[in-house]
């Protein structure tokens, strides 16, 4: 059972292409420590008909290696602005940003000159880095393969980004074994696939997009049912951080019609601390991109934490719900709560696209509603206070509207005397993002 | 930017197979829930030519689903041994245990048979475990290829394998949306790619591997000197767990000419708990492959966890090292030590090949060493004793040598008054490994 037995078979592959032109794939590594690898994995490549370009991001300037990509790092560096001398003479953090910074904008320039149809990085920590920070900065659907000596750090770097992920084996140390030319060989012949895929894509609809917890669940559902009956393809995101990202991911990409944004959840945990974080930019993408959107205050007046013990020292005197062993809610205070309402105005203030914000005032999740759900301290003993607090909620909405650039007319607000998950509300966002994506919204309509 | 424009030029791939024999890929996964995916990843395979064959591992018989695939789930439960009604009245776990053994069992059949050339696996947690069982089973070498709703568990459950892991981006809810038809199709066309390449093999050398700790380091780099010379391709793995099963992979692979298990540490950190754990299967692939190997108890003087705060209730009372914030050593004691030595034996015994275990009687690893290191509490004042204790060590060798089956003509011991780390001593693992392959070792040959 020798495994490369499956690659004696010999054969020609000859293609035809209606465009007469090899795709080209850029290749991210670091030559100074593995130039083989590179060479190797280029002539791999160019077995298939297509071309590659081996860029070196290596931090330093080695002969006899120097200048033996492709591009060089000599190159790299000048695309950053600076030399490989300055570049080697920095630390290690800021040498490798400075590099990444030259290879992304290389890598741009040759993407919107239409000669870049997939990347292919490789590497351990460094080349690895760089190469995802490379892959990350271009369009989701553009062919990206990463060869990685560690899963498990790659993974996490990869993120939600579409970045397949090829293990290499054995370590990358400037020399092709018969173990890795194998994994290698592959990696380059994967890519090479790739850059000729030719998915049938389903019928032409409009993309929906939304975000939702079990939370907002009954509002996305009635939602989901009126969209998809008017034709819409409608695709929900668990607003857990990966899911905020990969919609606002989405959104950049250009395919997507419009977004219902019901759980903006994640900004309470980017600002506080909790576990479903998606970042700094976390709803911006369709503000920037004037994508038509909805946006509702859901899931704002929880803190989420995974297990119990991950709560903070400094949350432990607060109001809880025990969701689950793996899902921990901190009550949001009524502080916390303005917080949120003013960084939640600052973001629809840059909005450019048509843009509602619809508050349910009697409640943001299953959680917050009226006559519900009790509160806990840490150790357990009910607090005898339950988790409905309007007063918090107002908090939000009194900040909010106190920080929004109310002259901009491509933003509204509807205020409604209902619950988030009341079906008259889901009817209320899911009509208005109907009529924003079909042109016919205008500011002042009202949908109750 | 809108990604799919990468999908437009439409060409023709006219391929001339010497052999004339399209490729087959297995596809994985539950058509139960996932049958449209399945479809359309093996159509889009079959774009490039290739045939795909379509493999129903879902746990219920659900029809109109039912027996849709080419080969159905009532097929692989029979390939189990039982019936599809069975598995349904089972819980989740067995259910699943069972139809992952009714694949592997097929999936194997067709490899022996020639006709299965990769293996295409796609899923959220039911169909992606199945699958990834299935790669598993199968030798390294042959392309495989995962499709997953969650980058974080595949990483965990792939391992250190040869499997390359696709984000599907959005979830897989037995539909084809705009998304994750780029992404799967890009899947398709990965493997598509992937059967066909054709790694130039590096110059034919044998390879021998070896097991390397920081604490065996200059072993190694003498006993890989000398084997280079020698004319081997030499591999080194780091024993803290993804090593040693990497190791036993290659070994099983066939792929190997000889090991210079120098660092068996993982058998210690197996049976006490530490954190470089290889499983219950470390240092048996050479043995039953009959590969040559030279066994030395190197670092089983350690138990290792990372930070000093992962370290078990149970072990804070013990002696330590504090090698670095995130590398932890507990000092074996004559108890631990007669343990492992007796699983030592245990292991050798069962060995079918050349097997000489090299036992260094002045300590196994830096740290291990006479007059070195002092050893610490917990809380990090010196305990007054030093961590080289041959009283422990010569536990390990007393419970070894009566638990070896000394009758064994391909086993031998050979016990020096040397540390691990003295150049004679990795001159007399090299040569006698080197004898080894070349057929000249046999039992009662000294190399002092």
């Amino acid at each position: 059972m020798m495994p490369i037995a499956h690659f004696k078979k010999i054969y020609i592959c000859l293609r035809i292409k209606e465009d007469a032109m090899p795709k080209t794939i850029l290749i991210v590594g670091t030559l100074n420590t593995k130039e083989e690898e590179g060479h190797f994995l280029r002539r791999q490549i160019q077995k298939f008909g297509h071309s590659a370009v081996l860029m070196d991001v290596s931090m330093r300037r080695c002969s006899p290696h120097l200048e033996s990509g492709d591009i060089s790092n000599v190159d790299v560096a000048r695309a950053a602005g600076t030399t490989i001398e300055a570049v080697e003479s920095l630390e290690r953090k800021p040498a490798l940003e400075k590099m990444a910074e030259g290879a992304i904008k290389i890598a741009k320039r040759l993407y919107e000159e239409g000669r870049l149809d997939g990347v292919l990085g490789y590497g351990g920590s460094t080349g690895e880095s760089i190469a995802v920070m490379v892959q990350k900065s271009l369009p989701l659907g553009l062919p990206k393969v990463l060869i990685t000596t560690s899963l498990e750090l790659a993974s996490g770097s990869v993120e939600h980004k579409d970045i397949a992920i090829f293990p290499s084996i054995t370590d990358m140390t400037g020399r092709i074994n018969k173990i890795n030319a194998v994994a290698l060989a592959q990696a380059a012949a994967a890519i090479s696939g790739m850059v000729e895929a030719r998915p049938e894509l389903p019928p032409e609809k409009p993309i929906v997009v939304a975000s939702q917890y079990g939370n907002t669940t009954p509002h996305i559902e009635r939602a989901k049912q009126i969209l998809e009956e008017r034709g819409y393809e409608f695709i929900s995101f668990h607003a857990v951080g990966t899911g905020g990202k990969t919609l606002e991911e989405l959104v950049r990409s250009g395919l997507v019609a419009g977004v219902l944004d019901v759980t903006t959840h994640e900004l309470i945990d980017w600002l506080f601390g909790g576990f479903s974080n998606a970042g700094p930019h976390r709803m911006e993408a369709a503000g920037e991109m004037g994508v038509p959107q909805v946006l509702v205050p859901g899931c704002l007046d929880m803190i989420q934490f995974w297990a119990k013990e991950t709560v903070p020292e400094k949350f432990r005197g607060r109001e809880f719900y025990f969701h689950n062993p793996n899902s921990t809610l901190v009550r949001a205070t009524k502080e916390e709560s303005a917080e949120v309402g003013k960084l939640f105005a600052q973001k629809v203030n840059k909005a450019r696209g048509p843009t509602l914000v619809a508050i349910p005032l009697k409640g943001w999740s299953i959680c917050d509603t009226e006559g519900g759900l009790k509160t806990y301290y840490y150790d357990g003993t009910p607090t005898g206070r339950y988790w409905y607090n309007r007063e918090a909620d107002d908090a939000f909405v009194k900040a909010f509207e106190q920080h929004l650039d109310w002259t901009k007319e491509n933003v509204d607000v509807i205020k409604a005397e209902l619950h988030i998950n009341d079906p008259k509300f889901a009817e209320l966002t899911a009509n208005a993002l109907d009529d924003m994506i079909k042109g016919k919204w205008k500011k002042g309509k009202r949908y109750l």
